[in-house]
This record gives structure tokens, sequence and C-alpha cells, in this order.
């Protein structure tokens, strides 16, 4: 096991962290708030420590894959530590467990909060609140890859780990580029929506803030409302942008150098744009023939439908008190989420994609088992492995959500709470029903579960290894 | 396609269910209940169907895996629709959805009621209730494999799609042999655990009801309190036989031949020990700490959890009363069931030791990349295809949950209670919670989520696939 190397790269994210709190400090600065104080106490100590970790580069830069997975599980582990302390030092969330849960939950993208009183924030810590979920959506991992040059040629590994989805595409034969690509693309779609959001009205605070968080889709909001705190104009563009985010990045990348052909005919898309408009079409029937009226019955279903799906977890209404339809598809949801290659959590559409053709090959194969039949995505076979990493993911998928559904069960809070709570977190959503409602947060769990939740939020976000990896004793034994 | 082979087989069938009814004609007979009249009525045209359909053999007896698998599906349907007969004419269930729904909870040993008092049915009814259930675990292909000599040999395929677990596997190389060495079993557990209750206290007519529904891992009672009726000393009878119906058959199989180290060596075996009584001693103190005395809560919890591991769906306790941890756990073993090769539905301890192994192989796999290993279980190597259909098998279960909790919302009932209903059904355990919750029924739903949930009991006792074929186009396409 390369340890120098392991070493070598927290020490970079020391660094990263350290030089991200700048824009923080900034904001805090701009608005003459005295919590650039604390954003600059947590950064000098990082970037020192970090400074001696990278001072020298290790001889033996080479590693495997055991090591991609645990340098990813330590790096976000780290990340998350160092992420938390502003927050924990400013006394804005004075419980450590309570800054380290809301940290994770905005580096994974959950956006689950453990808030009472959101608005009680400073303008530079719910600036950097949103901002680790901007971070978070594309990867830390991938971040640094794109902007620093670090390792011979194993890049791939750690691509591999943080990105999420059955099958890494590499958009360029070179990593270093496919994660710079990866980061204009994103930087793009941020930008893009920013504008919209201040042409629809929003301060440019609120639209920077809320950018940040739909197009990572993490779905901290600026407003204890979340969106409902916006018109409905707002409304609309976010759930737009929602719907966008969710897509794979190889739709954008495919448009930027002209193949839309290539875009348009990208099968998991085409079912991620089915399942996502079937649902907003049956929540929006359900929900009106309930007692809502059109426009708004329309708006909070589109609205809904994007922010669950995607895992963001924005709430514009108080989806618990849906009708029971329309409650069960949105849990369904928490288990699809967004197009594999976006910045969505859940099982992803991908691998929807993979069962469903699994399933529809297996009944062929039992009624004329001489015929064989290959499974096809996008008109190419998909490899052997890709089927059964996405098999052993649906496993290990279940196994963690089984596991956790049992410990967070101890505190004996009902079941909707605990199941759905669990869904959400290892799904990256953000709300579920019933005590982790819209409207609720998830300080009602004991310490001891909310360190379960935030495994399921990191599990979830890294696609379940890396954090596995962490935990067998196998990871950490020398061969 | 063998069309006139699957027209012989209905015809045994309708045959089977007449011959069967002369059980219950007897018990009406013995207690002067004028039930008998329905059960003849029922019995005689029945008889005179399957006489016409049987009477000539079909010259073409070879059939294929296809043909196997609609022959079951459809020998199923045909199974439920003529034993509802009985409790649909004498009016003792006037509905008929209800006297099918009934009927299908009894064959596939499922245990869910619509009955509001079960109390008022007539003694021969009652025992053609839990007579079915009977039948229904063990099969009524088995049966009529070990009893009739009906193809060439491709018995096989209907063994395969009738038996519960990844793997059929034959007692003895002869089908027709292993079907009967497997009634032989069943019955002798059967009358074993009579004569125990018997001893216990319990008057005949009970014994010999609760033995069929125990050892069927089916769950109906005889009385509305189900097991709560009985003394402890007889619940504890039940929860013993409930324990050791969950074994796979192979188990006594080897006992017979005196192969005691091969039987006390079924890794699936010590799995489901391992897990029934770390579950029982988990809601044991769980309940205890809540404020049940000692030994009823014990026994309890012993007798709760072997109803609901086994999926017979006996209930001696409120347990939707119960705290949230023991319910959970509950919930989650209504997913894991008994061992393959038992009475038990869900989705088997061996296909969870499969998915165990998986993850083991694949951490290591991904820790060491190079060094091939193979999943072995009971110390041979597991076929791929073993592996591969225990992988589809979760999917296809997956599909038909998420399918049948999406329509059965419809009903706008509670969501603990639609995603337990259909756990339920699918798992052929019986209750569930909250409005189907131990001292509720199944007459909450609507006719529409009645029809669900009984495509899910089928689907859930045929290991999923029969009744999907009978969906799929392509089954029904000529080659």
């Amino acid at each position: 096991m390369n340890i120098t190397m392991i070493f070598y790269f927290l020490g970079w994210i020391l660094n990263t962290v350290a030089a991200l709190m700048l824009l923080p400090i900034s904001v805090a600065l701009y608005y003459g708030e005295h919590s650039s104080v604390y954003f600059i106490a947590c950064s000098l100590p990082l970037f020192l420590a970090g400074w001696l970790l990278t001072r020298k580069r290790p001889k033996k830069t080479k590693f495997y894959a055991k090591e991609g997975f645990l340098i990813t599980a330590l790096s976000w582990l780290l990340l998350s530590v160092t992420g938390c302390l502003p927050f924990y030092i400013s006394g804005e969330i004075p419980s450590f467990t309570n800054a380290l849960f809301e940290c994770i939950s905005g580096f994974t993208t959950t956006g689950a909060s453990i808030l009472h009183d959101v608005e009680k924030m400073s303008r530079s810590m719910m600036f950097w609140r949103c901002f680790i979920q901007w971070i978070g959506g594309m990867g830390i991992l991938v971040f640094m890859l794109a902007v620093i040059p670090l390792t011979g040629g194993q890049d791939l590994y750690l691509m591999r780990a943080e990105s999420p989805g059955p099958n890494v595409s590499k958009l360029v034969p070179k990593v270093r580029k496919t994660a710079s690509y990866l980061y204009v693309i994103y930087f793009v779609l941020t930008a893009v929506e920013c504008v919209c959001l201040i042409i629809a009205g929003l301060p440019v605070y609120d639209a920077v803030c809320t950018s940040f968080t739909t197009t990572s889709t993490g779905g901290f909001g600026v407003w204890n409302a979340s969106l409902g705190a916006y018109s409905s104009t707002v409304q609309y563009v976010v759930a737009v942008f929602l719907f966008i985010s969710g897509f794979n990045y190889n739709f954008y990348f495919f448009v930027w150098i002209g193949r839309l052909r290539d875009a348009f005919s990208i099968e998991e898309i085409k079912l991620y744009t089915g399942i996502f408009f079937a649902a907003t079409a049956a929540i929006a029937v359900d929900i009106i023939r309930a007692g809502y009226p059109v426009e708004p019955g329309v708006r909070h279903a589109f609205l809904q439908v994007g922010s669950i799906m995607t895992t963001a977890g924005f709430s514009s209404a108080d989806f618990d008190l849906w009708p029971s339809f329309s409650k069960t598809l949105l849990v369904l949801l928490m288990f699809v989420g967004g197009c594999a290659g976006s910045t969505c959590g859940g099982i992803k559409v991908s691998r929807i994609l993979i069962y469903l053709k699994t399933v529809k090959k297996e009944i062929a194969h039992l009624c004329h088992p001489r015929n064989v039949k290959i499974i096809k995505i996008d008109d190419k076979p998909l490899p052997h492995d890709v089927l059964r990493s996405a098999n052993i993911f649906l496993i290990v998928y279940g196994v963690i959500f089984v596991g956790s559904v049992l410990l967070v069960s101890v505190d004996e809070l009902d079941l909707v709470t605990n199941f759905t709570a669990v869904a959400s977190a290892v799904g990256n959503i953000g709300p579920g029903l019933s005590l982790v409602g819209p409207t609720c947060n998830f300080d009602v769990f004991s310490p001891f579960s909310k360190v379960v939740l935030m495994f399921d939020m990191l599990a979830g976000r890294l696609e379940l290894f890396p954090m596995l990896m962490l935990l067998a004793p196998a990871a950490w034994r020398k061969q």
C-alpha cells in the first residue's frame, strides 16, 4: 500500500479546502461580517498542514484501485471534518456532531439539515454552506484533477471512485482533460441559471446560492421556507434547471462538440425524461384532484419531482401533506435518482435501465432458452463487468439500506421517518417524510443515528464501495 | 407450444381439487353441517370437467421450460378460482373477489384475510381454509407429481417452477421420488405437531387445523385472536414447529438417510438459525424494556419472529403496538423469509447468503484485483447460473414490489399500510402493519388493490417468473 501517496493526496485536500475558503472570506468582507475571522482562523492552519504534507512529492507515485478507493473515502472524510470547522468555531452550529452532519450533507449534496432556523445564519456562512454543495456536486477529486497535476496516470482510479454511475465514461481519453471539461460544463450551467434567476427578480446573493445548490442538485436553501419563499417564476426557473441538471453530462459534451444526434439519442436521458414527466403528470393530477388549483398544482408537481428525482431536495410545498399516491411516488423516485454522470444521487437511471433490460432479457431467455440475447445500451453491447457491478451495486445498496434502517430505528421514531430518512441519506436527497418531512429537520435523531446517516450520505455520494472499503479489514491488510 | 398438454394438466388440477374436497365433505358430515352440500356441488362439476380433459392422454407429451412455467401459473390460477367456490356459493364469503382473495391467500400460504370474524365460519369451511394452506405449502404440482404418473420426463420443469429457492435440489435423481419424499417428510412433521398440540391440550379439530397452517407456514388461525386464543404451552409448541418448518427440507432428508454430518453442516440453516435467534433476542430485549414481563416477552418475541420469518403470519400479540425497533426488524424479516426448499416465502435465506458472499467477494476483488475468488456454499463452488438467477430474482422482486406499492397507493391509505401489505403479499406472510396489522384485515383495500395483492401472492409463491411469463407476450408467441 502506498501510504505516502495517500498522505500526499490528503495534503492537497487540505490545501484545496483552505483555498476554497477564500470565497466565503471575500463574502464576509463584502458584507462586513466578522465571520471572516473564523474562516481565516480555519484556513491558515489547514494551509499550513497541507503545505507540510505536500512539500515533497513522493518518489513512488504509482498506486492501485485499492488506494484509489481509500484515498477517495479518506479525502471525503477529511473534507467533511475540515469543512465543518467554520460552522463549529463560529458557534453558528454549536454542536460538533451537528456541524459535521450539516457539512457532510452539504458536500454530498444531500441537503438534509439539522438547522431549525437557517435564516439566523450569517451571509458568509450561508454562502459557504451552499458553496460546499457546489464543490461536492462534481467532486473534490475531479476538481483537483482538473486543476493540479497530481499523479502519473492513475487518476482514473480516483475518477472512477468519485464519479457516479455504473460505468465511468471519460469524455476524452485523458482523465485530466475530462475533469476540466466537466467543470467547464458545470460552471456554464451554474452561471446561466444564475443570470436567469437574476432576470427573474432574485437578488444576486440569492441567485448565486440557489444556482450553486440547483446545479449541484444539493438542495440547501437560503430561507426557512426553501423555494417557497420565492415567486412562481423563480420556482419554474429552478425546476427547469433541476431537470437539466439531472442529465448525463455526456449530453452536454456531445452538444458542445456538435454531435447533436448522439446527444439526443442517449437512452438513459430518454428514460430519465420519460420517468420525470410521467411522474410530474401523475402527481399533478393527484394533488389537483385533492384540492390544489391547476397552476400551483402543476408547478409544485414539476418542482417536487425535479427536486426529489435529481436528489436535490428543495421544497416548495409541504409534500408530507400530499395524498398517499403522490408521497409514494416521491419516495420511489428517491431510489431512482438522476442520470449517471450527473451530480445526482440515487441508484441512477442508467442502472434502472440495465435492470429493466435484464428482466426483459431473462423472460425472453426463459421462453426461448436457445436464443442468445445480448443487452445493448445506446446500440452498444453492455460489457459483462458493468452488468455484474450494477447487480452488486443493488445488493450493496440493499445491505446498507437495511442495516441503516435497523440502526436508526433504535431511536424509536416512527417507521416512515426512519425509512425515508435513510432513503434520503443514501440517495443524497434531503428531506424525507413524517418527522424528517420538508418542514422538519434531522435534529430529531440521536447523535448515534446522525453518525449512521452521515455514513450513508458519504456512502451514497461515493457509490457505496469507497466507504465500505474503509471498514473492510482486507483493504488495510498488506498483501 | 404444446397446448394439448397444458389442457391435460389443467384437467388433472380439476380432478385433484375435486378429490381434495372429499376431506371437508367428511368433516361437514361428521359435524352434521349442511355445508357438505356446497362442497359436493363444487366437487362434482369439477370432476366432470377434469374427467373430460384428462380422458385422452395427449400423444405428444414432450414440453419445454416455457410450457412448464405457463402450466404452473395457469394451474395456480385455476386452483384459486376453483378452490374459492365453496366459500362463495355457500355465502360464507359473499363477495367473489373476497372469496378469491382468501383462497389465493390460502394456497400461497400467505394467510392474509379479508374476514372480519373468522369464528362465524362453519367448521368444514374453516377446515378447507386451513387444508388449502397445507396443500399450497408443498405445492399442488409436487403433490400431483408424487401421486399421478403424468409426464415422460419433463417433470423437472414443473418442480423447478413451483419449488422455492435459487436452485431446485432434487433429493434423489428421480423427480417423482423426490416429490414423494418431500410429501412424506411434510406429512410426518404435520402429524408430529398435531400430536404435540393434542398433548398440550388442544381439541383435535384445532390441533389438525393449526398443524396444517404451521407446517405449511401459512398462518390462518381458527380464532379471531389467532394464537392469542391458546395457552402459552401451545404457543411454544407452535413456535418450535414454525422454527423447524423454516428449515431446508434437505436437512430432514439427510437426517432420514442417516447423513447427520451433512444435515448439520448446511450453511443456509446455520445462517437461518443465527438470524432467527439474534432477531428473537433483540426483539425480546426491546419489548421487555418497553414494559412486557420477561416470560411473555420472550415467548411473543420467539413466536412472532418465527411467524414472520417463516412467513406464516400468525399473531400472538398486536405487534403493531410494539416499539419501532421491533417493528422495523419484523418488517425486514418479511423480506428475508425462511430457507429455500422449505414452505416459506420471502427472498429466502440461501439467496441472502449468496448476496452477502457476493459483497464479501467484491470487496476482496477490489482490494486485490488479481486474486480470483470463487463463491462457495456448503464447500461447493456456486454455479454462475445460480448466482445470475439470484441477482435477477432481486431485481424482479424490486420491480414487482415497487410497481405494486404504486398501484395499491391509489387507494390513498397510509404509506406503512401500503408498504407492509405488499411486502406481506409478495413474501406470503399474512399481516402487515398499521391498517393491515395483526388485529386488522385486508378488506380495507379496494377490489383493484386486492387484485394487485392477489397477483403479488401468486408471484411470491411461484418465485416471480411463472406469473411474469403469463403477462409476457413473448411467452405466448409461437416460435
